[in-house]
């Protein structure tokens, strides 16, 4: 079977249980993002190759094709490509806010080229998103990636309020994590299909999938994630894990996070990991995964089209476990 | 006659000739503009608040507004806060990266906030841009919006590729204005009125309002301004009246700008305008004006919407002279 090259394992469990038409639909989506970058102004598109070359696992792409399903068009295409548009975007802007060196275990747009290009690099994407949906007239794809996109940026900056806060509970954590990460997934399902029952769906596994990085971020190891352990911890970004070790070891709200290195970032990963709360938040994922798949099942989808949007949602999971 | 407070000088001119129909459409513009920011999280709102209330001349909405004239719609009042939503988002992003203290005399959201939230705020205004134009459908504004953001992006980047090169030259700077001034005046043209004659006009006074802009930075005063002289200098960037002070005065290029200083700076600013460039190019743009009102006259205005769009024009031109 062809296969885009690069594909993480857990994205191969779905292509490998799909007929033909799905890596092909995806190879489309790559054509669409080399050419939504390319002819943007000489050797300056470099920076966007290169996020773009870095991969990642085309989790929203493949839920607006599969959402869409065998018989999806062109549009599908076109959202699949604009949803992983404004996620890039979204990772070059936010390596430019963490002055993050690696992604992917590759340097960052921020780390190579400085941050004033990495901000105008993830501008170009976010424009290159809207441009690609407008052209073809899809006002509704537009609108629902912009109020995604909105969400977002409010994301990004209730995260930014919050820094160093530890006193945010469980509550104000998923909110933003909703505003992050959920809706883009429930964007990706509904640009491939119209059903409000998927927002459901792809939103669970969103969540579900915010939560298990936040555990990566925890218990590592780096050599898997790319990045070094309690990256989080260090940019003040206080997630569930710590909320959840702070329930058994209170001792933690006490930790001075601005006053953290990385030794101290790596002490603290040990500590809540000791708490048993790594566990009790990959459960909670777990679940979220399962009800999930539960509201997926009232979606009415084709046997084919539900087994692979079933498996995409434990490749959420897989890649941690 | 009502009329916005903090509408600066030139820009009432045009108001004052209007009849009372476009103070009450530039009313619901920021009536618009309020509604697109409050709403998106607390207090966080607040950043990109404060860049709206630092107010501007809202050249583009006005350009918009006029360009659609007095039976305009909805459409035409939501394309122009969407473009002024982009153009504050630029703002917002440039602040980031030229690391700028004040913007019209005041503090910028990078220096209030950092540039983290600052990153985000513009991000969460280029967001509310698109989904402002379609959530109403409209997916013809939606791409003329894209594809200027598009450019602004690509200019932006340009400009950063750039910088601290003294071998840059008058067709190089003129590319670049193009992508990161002109293009969103053309667009706000196109917004209120489909007319590709229109393109000429709204490039051209774009063009001479950078033009004018970079004159501005070298001959001061900072108490008009609202920052200091040869600031772009200091950036690096390479505008029309170094270019053209170095044809007289060719030792100019060898300067090293990565070494200077605010005073340092300010000395290259004498030594431009000492070669009477500021002259040369502030005549350059009011050629470029002079053109763009001789393409509004074969564009096929009533009288009364031609006469308003001429005076934003010569508006452009006289907060400079």
């Amino acid at each position: 079977m062809t296969r885009p090259s690069s594909v993480p394992p857990p994205v191969t469990a779905v292509l490998d249980a799909s007929s033909r038409w799905l890596p092909a639909r995806l190879g489309e989506v790559e054509g669409l993002l080399r050419e939504a970058i390319a002819g943007h102004g000489e050797l300056l598109g470099a920076d966007a190759g290169a996020t773009l070359a870095a991969g990642g696992k085309r989790l929203r792409p493949m839920l607006v094709l599969l959402c869409a399903g065998r018989s999806g068009d062109g549009a599908a295409v076109r959202g699949a490509a604009a949803t992983e548009l404004v996620h890039m975007a979204t990772l070059v802007h936010d390596d430019v806010l963490d002055d993050a060196p690696l992604r992917r275990g590759l340097p960052t747009v921020a780390a190579t080229s400085g941050r004033e290009r990495a901000v105008a690099t993830g501008d170009l994407l976010f424009s290159r998103a809207f441009a690609l949906l407008a052209d073809a007239g899809d006002a509704r794809s537009v609108a629902l990636l912009a109020d995604a996109s909105v969400a977002l940026a409010r994301g990004e900056l209730a995260q930014r309020r919050d820094a160093f806060d530890l006193g945010i509970d469980e509550e104000r954590y998923l909110y933003r994590c909703r505003l992050k990460t959920a809706r883009l997934f429930e964007c990706a399902c509904l640009l491939g299909r119209e059903e409000e029952r998927l927002r459901e769906f792809g939103a669970g596994i969103g969540l579900a999938f915010q939560l298990l990085d936040d555990v990566l971020d925890v218990s590592g190891p780096p050599e898997r994630t790319g990045k070094a352990r309690g990256t989080d911890l260090l940019d003040g970004t206080v997630t569930l894990p710590l909320i959840e070790a702070a329930k058994s070891d209170p001792g933690i709200r006490e930790v001075d996070l601005r006053s953290l290195d990385s030794a101290g970032a790596e002490t603290l990963c040990d500590r809540i990991a000791a708490t048993g709360a790594l566990e009790r938040v990959r459960a909670r994922a777990l679940q979220m995964v399962a009800d999930a798949k539960q509201a997926l099942e009232r979606a009415d989808f084709a046997p084919e089209q539900h087994h692979l949007l079933a498996l995409v949602a434990d490749g959420v999971v897989q890649r941690y476990s």
